[in-house]
């Protein structure tokens, strides 16, 4: 569906102030056309769903809930008295995007894929936490020394930590003293052998599903599956395979 | 042909102010050498080719005629008068580096490998913009309320989550408050996670593709296995495979 | 164990000027809740353990000894006197977190994988450091003669060649010269190319880790093989595997 | 030998100006002792070896008399007249490191699997450098209209493009307008998919050269496979393998 991408589009343009002064009239009918659309598709559902309660309060019920509210609760407080609580409400419809999520096929593929993975990816950013955050205090006692240092305490050491072992490197905080050059040499070189580790994990995991889809149908006479897809008898029990 | 490199070479040099203020005569005349020589073999082929008009709206049709086309019209306009237009003619002889791709051998094969991935890529390239999206409003909300603060908008804050998750980090953004550096680091964690898949896709494509250049099957009456796929008789002993 | 992660927050604000001011009373109260919690379990553990002497000077015992003793310690100097021997010992506290190293499930199996690939990636590492070296010898060469350049000496010129080849590239020194980009650009692709290998060899690691799941024999009668761990009849001729 | 290793980072502390002005003569001293040491070492390798011409004119034998010139040669020339000239020779004793290639055990192993994926490497950096120069045309036409750009000429438009498709992003060079900011989006996105083709080529290589370390061929009488290269009988009945 294109009008949600628009209705995306639409919201982050809002948020530019030079075109929201230009075509503010022009936003704020998009706005309400969107609006009237989902809250439309919102009460199409729930009339022809066969269990509405079901749907309200599953994650995309949810979702598409909070994809037309926010302009009506807009409209309670037309003296624009409470701010702080529009802009939280105006972003809320960025939500939006999230139904897009339904109409990308292979999605979910991917998603059973990184699921699989799951476990072990905590295992690793666990591992990668722990390390930065000594690997942070040990920085921040190098450099904290330094006049005018921007390790100004251990949290943004940590985060420098971080920035650095995944190799994102921002430059706003950057280690001046020679020792803390020398560790955040070996910090990064840690970091870049440590990048093999989840793509190998993905990798092999990946590999593995492959070889999954060669199995077949279970045994018609003891049941086992997983047959290789040249398999002509049961390697359990012998029987031959349709 | 080498000419093509030179060629893209002297427009590259054009480009620095330095350069072309000194050598402003001799890269005017290779410019006219090259754009001779281009218009030449164009001239040739379209003579030579058995099927003109198929050649002449192929992609390499078009490339070529780009690539001699823009001088001429910059002849038509001496006076220099429509400054914009030239230099936009001047940048399309660029464009003359893509006549390159004819001559790397290989290049096919990578480009067959990378389109047999390209579903899933495109998958998963849908899907980290819309974490982006997400991402960006979040970021967003967090740090457009400090003073001076440089994510001005929703755009430039998807921006600043797209250089985050795939671990470019200029720099030129970057979180100012305590929670949008917290959220920032959660960001580049999954960023760093998901940089496993793309490259996983690949890898398998590319082990299955080498896979499907073998049989899994022995010979029956040597043992030899390893058998190309279209093998009908054992390499070995000579027997005939099923 | 949550203790762990909560006792290590609270030294990580107390870093944080703003809020040790503000709480400081609070942090103290925290940190000796904390620190005679790991005291009562350190005593517990060389209470209960049969042999203590092998407790406490294994690497664990060490840790938790180091996890209490630093607030003891900060209390023998009241007044505050040898102010960087208390910022170590405060900093010294933040070793609790190799705690929970511990608590991780399956951080052992990835111990064990690093493990494996070590003496392969020790090689590359080596490697990397060596061209590091190089490169950034040449780029000292290039860069140094322009004036105020950030190349000050060849260690400097390592840093920025290390930061460079793994793509972290903080942007605090950049290449000024047009002969240093042009060199930088080459470094990058090298990098570039070079993150394949260690990525390649811990794939390649797990996939192997893997495939030790399956048999490696082929049917006695028939001479297929891949059959697998759980076979127990040949899947193409129902002969029985032994 | 770490020997060459001490010399290197003598060289190295004698680039810091700070350093070299303090122990000014600890390192000259120092110098002189690895120069005359390598110098033995060439002299007695000259001496040792049977055809010494073939070992003089070898890439080592090179590297090896650059190891020890330079510092004969700034002899030469006491009153420091050609300071150019020295600083060349000095950084030309940093190439000593080379030596140092020698003595990694398993180096060998890691380039021959490099140069194996060496033409599939080519190929994508050819296209990379490509991509890079039209990408790099298309920013330079995009943001050179902007008031004080940093985009000056197309090669270094070219070189913000490297920087960005391999995810380096040092940011001593950003896109400040809006169309620079989308169309930088793309091109990272695009590096990210890129990325994941190299690591997929060494990847798949080295899975290949692992198979490779067993042999192809079954036992022609029980058709048992994967046989160590060395082994002569089969390892489950016995039977002589050819």
């Amino acid at each position: 569906m294109w009008l949600i991408g628009f209705s995306v589009l639409t919201v982050m343009l809002e948020s530019i102030p030079s075109i929201n002064a230009k075509y503010s009239t022009l936003i704020h009918g998009l706005e309400w056309f969107f609006t009237i659309a989902f809250t439309l598709e919102y009460a199409l559902r729930i009339w022809l769903v066969r269990r509405p309660s079901r749907y309200i309060f599953s994650f995309y019920g949810v979702v598409d809930l909070l994809s037309c509210l926010p302009t009506y609760l807009a409209l309670l407080d037309p003296t624009h008295s409470s701010f702080a609580v529009i802009r939280v409400l105006r972003l809320l419809r960025m939500f939006r995007v999230m139904k897009m999520v339904h109409h990308i096929r292979g999605a979910n593929t991917l998603m059973r894929g990184l699921r699989s993975a799951a476990p072990k990816i905590t295992v690793f950013f666990t591992s990668v936490l722990l390390l930065s955050i000594v690997a942070g205090t040990i920085i921040y006692f190098i450099e904290s020394g330094v006049e005018d240092t921007k390790f100004t305490s251990i949290p943004i050491s940590v985060y420098y930590a971080i920035v650095s072992i995944t190799t994102v490197g921002y430059g706003d905080i950057t280690a001046v003293t020679a020792l803390g050059k020398i560790f955040t040499t070996l910090l990064i070189l840690t970091g870049y052998a440590i990048i093999a580790v989840p793509t190998g994990i993905v990798t092999s995991e990946m590999i593995n599903a492959h070889k999954q889809d060669e199995t077949t149908d279970a045994c018609p006479s003891c049941g086992v599956h997983g047959h290789l897809i040249d398999a002509k008898f049961c390697r359990r029990c012998g029987e031959k395979l349709d």
